[in-house]
């Protein structure tokens, strides 16, 4: 009998809820408000398509060959042009996804039981990369703004115990959509910097914006202090895998050893793929076209929820930009109770519970408003209601 | 000043020697025998230029969204098919290149201070992939046949100290290009079985046999006691990052959260370009276009250091598929201090001494014969045949 002793770690790890949530809502004829997935409408399938004509018939032995762990030069310098501050090419990473950022990051910042700090709630994907490493993870106390900077100071730790660094997504937040203000940024940085604590920002979807652009990256305030991630799945499409990191001196020559250790390099073709769609300003054109989409399907949730939920003492926000809202049902609900009565009547989404690193907010769910049209949107929140009308209350 | 606190495991990852003498050999001119690069004339550029075109035409949006971590499933029953034993698709994982399926094995199976068995000597990607997790590598001595039976039982240690697998590659090995014979195999299965011993059984080679197929692969022996991992790297090209393992039900589950946390899931679009490029038997037909080139190159190499290498004292073995010939020096030459001389006669090799967990054989060095040309393995041998008689001897 082989004798399968898996690693102590593994006890950490677990299956995504929200993936065994949207396996629940796969029953034909639901709405699903639950899965972070970009619309599809978005995907510039045909540019694609004139990329890969392009790399396979001018590069193709180099596409397909075995290539540099750091990442196909061209394109660590289109995202460089693109950042808004002075980045050097020489310390972009380019990864499988932002997935793997966070992956490379937990290898190389985290002990068994040492303290990292995220935000209240946070996105469940950086929880599930950082598990097997096996941190402390301490959830820092956070408003409509972020964090709050005398909860970070309170919990940052001090010798042995000191936070390794804070992962932060101040941009349109999965999973609440909110932002960090401005002011909150410069007061954050500041801090960090006073306690010498480095800083994780996230920033899958700082070019969703759909009135103004977000404020200035944490990252661009203080390079040497942060480690910025990005990626092209909003903005291009997820199925390419593509995402990056920019990093310090003090830290990129082990990232860069992690990441040749967890997969050689990101596949040289997609990178290729994805350097030839961007020439010639594509993006520029592009992205405005999934702002106003999604504005307008944000929009329609808005104005759904103002609808049905009248009456029902039910709170939400109106995100900036991303792919997300959240929502508050009344005091004595709870959002994984509900989950059922809202699947019953055709309509998913994600308990919030599952964003928190501890103490969760039992009422608290999130909306996607991308992956459904704006009818859906309309009978789904509809449904939403009605399931609320049919939990059982107990006064 | 920002506290840049790395992980203890940090200490234990390197940047990859090969990659490091890889950038010395880039000097213009050079013929490098070093890399473990497919020829790039095996590349099927047409054939995956027509899949592309295929899956964006009919299948775009699927391709370019979040997918499943398990990876596409026409792509796993693609893959459970081609094995020579009953494989359930259900047991299949596709991973970013089998270099992750290694990461993902560290992962769930290796603690801190854990003992794992590899050969000697054996895979450097696999000895980069577990190092992170921090085992104690323990080398099982090994002949030309594969691991000694009598040694692997007196290294798999007991109770907390007992090894949690034996990592063996069977197939024209990388480093040594050796193939483990069918009356080892099944000792080694039997053994394993009756120590409870987990074997990880790494076959990228398998399919670039020569003259005749290798035996059947351990995994096929005891499907339970081991996990298996294959690779498209070397039959249809390494940038698309696709490989995938098989594992029994005691560890797929832990190996497939592990997968997503890592990368969410490997490209759908680079899954769905394989599965279309293997279509009607494409892999029957292209492979073996690959075994005449690699087995032509092989001759050339077997030529040239018969008569180079004639009165030199130099050893090495004729593999039998694969991409690599092991050679070993004469006594007191050490293949470190040779790569200099060669270099300056425009060839690369790759010392040996990288691929031992311990105890090196300082007089052996690997060299691919699948990267350069026939006519290039000529000259790079005649000219490491001048390096060797350029080395300082002693006596």
């Amino acid at each position: 009998m082989t004798n399968w002793n898996l690693a102590a770690r593994a006890a950490k790890m677990n299956p995504s809820v929200i993936r065994e949530i949207l396996k629940v809502t796969e029953k034909p004829g639901i709405i699903s408000l639950a899965g972070g997935l970009p619309s599809p409408k978005t995907f510039p399938v045909d540019a694609f398509a004139k990329a890969c004509e392009v790399v396979l018939g001018h590069d193709g032995a180099a596409a397909l060959q075995y290539a540099a762990s750091e990442g196909y030069a061209p394109l660590r310098e289109a995202i460089a042009d693109l950042l808004p501050w002075n980045v050097d090419p020489a310390q972009v990473l380019i990864t499988t996804g932002s997935q793997q950022a966070l992956d490379l990051i937990a290898k190389v910042l985290i002990d068994a039981d040492s303290r990292i700090l995220v935000e209240t709630p946070t996105y469940l994907g950086a929880l599930q990369a950082f598990a097997p490493m096996e941190p402390q993870v301490v959830a820092v106390d956070s408003d409509n703004e972020g964090v709050l900077i005398d909860d970070l100071a309170a919990k940052v730790g001090s010798g042995a115990d000191k936070a390794r660094f804070l992962y932060v997504l101040p941009n349109f937040q999965n999973p609440t959509g909110r932002t960090m203000s401005e002011s909150r940024r410069a007061a954050l940085v500041e801090k960090a910097a006073q306690l010498g604590l480095p800083l994780v920002e996230d920033n899958p979807y700082g070019d969703l914006w759909f009135d103004n652009p977000p404020p200035a990256p944490l990252t661009a305030r203080n390079p040497e202090g942060c480690i910025y991630m990005g990626s092209f799945s909003k903005v291009l499409a997820p199925g390419l895998r593509l995402g990056y990191l920019v990093a310090p001196t003090a830290v990129y020559p082990k990232l860069l050893q992690a990441k040749q250790a967890a997969d050689l390099h990101t596949p040289g073709f997609n990178q290729r793929m994805v350097a030839e769609v961007m020439k010639g300003g594509f993006l520029d054109r592009h992205v405005p076209t999934i702002r106003a989409l999604y504005k307008h399907q944000r929009d329609a949730m808005l104005e759904a929820l103002q609808r049905e939920m009248a009456g029902l003492q039910v709170e939400w926000n109106s995100p900036e930009g991303g792919m997300f809202l959240w929502l508050r049902l009344p005091e004595g609900m709870n959002a994984i109770e509900l989950l059922p009565l809202a699947v019953e009547r055709n309509v998913a989404f994600v308990p919030g519970a599952a964003f928190y690193a501890s103490d969760a907010d039992p009422r608290t769910l999130r909306l996607s408003f991308v992956t459904a049209s704006s009818a859906q949107i309309n009978t789904g929140i509809t449904a939403l209601a009605t399931a609320i009308r049919a939990y059982p209350r107990s006064t």
